[in-house]
């Protein structure tokens, strides 16, 4: 028996920066702005494939990475099911765009936009993740 | 280009009933005791997914699904890199074993044995919530 086929495994970072979060203008279908991210490699933990996915598409160096959500509607994605854990983490300094990023900025999270995938989704949540965290 | 090569996606479920949680038998290698669980299917949420395979494998309808977390250790699976979406449930009944499962049982969470995977792990995390949800 072959290796069952499943849906993909990717992540997605928001990356908190100067009081904003990271938004990257993606190179490739779907064109428009979105989260960092992307797969997940074979052996590799889906954080740190979080980890790399930003430094890649930003070249910030992420810490304090914390589990957001997964993100696992079928549609989220047009290109194929791909599951999505989503990271929330922070940085220091100016992202600059690279790899599969072809510009970047740093954004209110209140103020986003419309995203590619279900990116407005994940950053809602993280919108209500950030308020619980505060009233700690 | 193809289409990037990533982990599998599967779940575990930890089906509470009748003041314990089922553990199933495996037909396939790795053998052993184990929770309930399997491949998301292309199109399927990972919740969906849990709820079906737990159905496939001791008969049990589930319901009262929560999300615990991700299990992602490179080596949690001998059979290659599986990404695991853990959830807890309820149930009423016996579990009946079917599928990849040979037997089942009911057993005390804090008493499960040496299971396959990282499905131990698993249990702990399970018991921490507990304790954490009966405190509210």
């Amino acid at each position: 028996m072959g290796k069952p086929i499943t849906p993909m495994v990717v992540v997605d970072t928001i990356i908190e920066v100067d009081g904003g979060i990271v938004l990257i203008k993606r190179k490739n279908f779907p064109h428009g702005w979105a989260l960092p991210g992307g797969c997940v490699d074979v052996g590799e933990t889906c954080e740190a494939a979080a980890i790399r996915e930003a430094e890649e598409e930003t070249g910030l160096k992420v810490e304090n990475v914390e589990f957001l959500g997964i993100y696992d509607d079928p549609d989220r994605d047009p290109r194929g099911h791909a599951v999505s854990a989503a990271y929330i983490c922070t940085a220091n300094g100016t992202p600059v765009a690279a790899d599969d990023a072809v510009d970047s900025k740093v954004v209110n999270p209140h103020d986003v936009g419309d995203l590619c995938f279900d990116h407005n989704v994940i950053i809602r949540h993280y919108l209500v993740w950030k308020t619980c965290e505060e009233s700690l």
